[in-house]
């Protein structure tokens, strides 16, 4: 790339901002912010680099090299299972030597929970440009279930890396199988690898990518970070960004109570279950299903939000999104959803995304119709 | 190389002598060869090369690049999931690309049912020679149950393809994790796959490979031919070959009867579980466990063979062996064992692939001691 526009990020507040937006807008998955944020703390007192340039797509050459990043496996095992720190930086150099070219920028596969941060990491160890972008618009539990996939880019060659220092290249002919081997293969390596995959050019990445999401995670911790010191609501703050962003656009509470049960399973490297919300005065239930990710909410039988749009579950107090694998008994939560952008309502997206995706039967609907948000 | 000097192997007999003596060798494991008897018989009418050249390892060069392979997963899939064909080409055109080098020479990575033929598939279809040896001296059901491992040699960078295109090269920090990560995305991939791994040098082949095994299952099964045409027992035709061997040395019959019961699933990538057969009078039991080969045959509670030791169920009448997806209610067999080679036997060697490493508690002892076959 000849000339970088960016910005920098990592002013005194950002990273917290940054990590509170990745939570709400993860769905409950991509796993908990908070090691991540340990680790991006302590690079920036000892790295060479002590500042990430944030760039947006339209900046962008054509023939760019665009690598997406993530880790891969439950979030219930990344709580324990610690990265050594070498993964993303073996997977890159990996990665430059399958293609035989270098990277010229990165990107989150998903805007959520520790996947929004992953590339932070990374660029403080290499001085790689962060794309302001995602590949899901929040984040999803199967690596497949990406704009990318939906468009007909390949997933392949990609490049998972533990940390041990095992090291795998895989290319595959479709994306599910590609999906499949990695989780196989990741399961196998102990439940959580750092993968590198639909690697792209920055032409495919300016037409398929979906854009500003870094920025929205940002001015979403941002306004709520301002509203609380002002003593105001800080969910009233979250959803007033969503309701302004043009890709987003309807956002709401569906539901405020106390958590009364949390069923979890880690289950062929996914955490599976769901929990029960009650209202406090005890006249109302929702339950909400997850696979990494909320699924599916239902206030006793009637379904008032799916996949692909966001559900996540907030603290009563504080607005702060709480991840699938940290919810207890005994939280009291607001169950807030917002509409997915509308490149993940196609027919299409929703055959990889969508409710049937997870072999669900229940129909997509968007949540402002469920919900009646339109004004 | 500079200079091969072989023996050309497929003459009319010499298909079927070999799958027989291979079979006898994988101790009930390796795949049952009848698919590869057929591929090769339709290669050798249809494709550039009309044979195969054996090569005795003593004939490499010391540099020269030597790629063991065969196939990966439960035998009881690959009887219904038949190759494509591309599988072993496009994993060398791979490997030799990983490698940056070109791969000299092939040998089978244990010699058993269908694995022990399958490099002659692919010398037929690129003219490699095959060297006069393997890694197991009999099969195995995991990869890193091979002497290359027990000596330290690296089962990386390998390489796994299947029958649709996918391709994964595989480096792992140690063996066992190579089969870990080998095993689940074969599973993942349908249960079936091939794999390069130990790739080695010439050197290397000549210090710790287990020498003349090719030319061993093409005595047993010459030997077992010729006497059936004189209607001498080819069960004794087959144990004198064995006991003439300086390898092997010990061999004989455990038991007879007929199959009362199979207990068989597949499982993680295995076919696994047990058979019982009882004497013609009813008088004895034998048990055989097996986990894709036969792991330990008992009469009564009395231990009579375990693993490292060859334990073959072979058809009463025709001395073939069955494997052990093979294996049916009704059928009349004997059970035989022979010696595993010395190298097998050390005590390095018994914790990768002695009883304790298949989790069970009986101790090894050699099988001519348990049944007094010293003289």
């Amino acid at each position: 790339m000849s000339v970088i526009k960016g910005f920098s990020v990592l002013d005194e507040h950002a990273l917290e901002d940054l990590a509170n937006g990745c939570a709400f807008l993860g769905s409950g998955g991509g796993g908990d912010p908070y090691y991540s944020i340990l680790e991006i703390t302590s690079l920036l007192s000892n790295s060479q680099f002590n500042d990430v340039t944030i760039i947006s797509a339209d900046t962008l050459d054509d023939d760019a090299v665009v690598a997406p990043c993530g880790w891969l496996g439950a979030p219930t095992v990344s709580l324990e299972k610690l990265p050594s720190g070498t993964e993303a930086t073996a997977g890159l150099a990996r990665l430059e030597q399958v293609l035989g070219k270098k990277i010229d920028a990165i990107f989150p596969v998903e805007i959520g929970g520790s996947n929004g941060l992953a590339p932070f990491i990374l660029a403080l160890k290499t001085g790689l440009p962060i794309v302001d972008c995602d590949g899901m618009g929040r984040a999803f539990p199967e690596s497949q279930m990406v704009i990318f996939n939906v468009v007909g880019i390949s997933a392949s060659p990609a490049v998972m890396t533990d940390a041990k220092g095992n090291t795998l290249v895989i290319d595959t002919v479709d994306n599910e199988a590609e999906e499949l081997v990695a989780r196989a293969a990741a399961v196998a390596l102990g439940g959580s690898c750092h993968l590198f995959e639909y690697v792209q050019t920055g032409k495919q990445v300016k037409q398929h990518a979906i854009h500003g999401t870094i920025s929205l995670a940002l001015e979403i911790g941002r306004k709520m970070r301002r509203v609380k010191s002002s003593g105001s609501d800080p969910t009233d703050a979250l959803l007033s960004v969503i309701r302004q962003n043009a890709d987003y656009g309807y956002g709401g509470i569906l539901f405020e109570g106390k958590i009364t049960d949390v069923k979890r399973e880690t289950n062929q490297g996914f955490s599976v279950g769901h929990l029960l919300v009650e209202t406090f005065d005890g006249q109302q239930q929702m339950e909400v299903k997850f696979q990494n990710e909320n699924l599916i909410a239902k206030i006793g039988e009637r379904v008032v939000a799916t996949v692909p749009d966001i559900i996540s579950v907030l603290d009563c107090e504080t607005a702060q999104t709480i991840t699938t694998e940290q919810l207890r008994y005994g939280q009291r939560v607001k169950i807030v959803s917002a509409s997915a952008p509308g490149v993940l309502r196609s027919p299409a997206a929703l055959a990889i995304m969508g409710p049937s995706a997870f072999g669900m039967v229940e129909q997509y609907q968007p949540v402002e119709l469920l919900n009646g948000w339109e004004s």
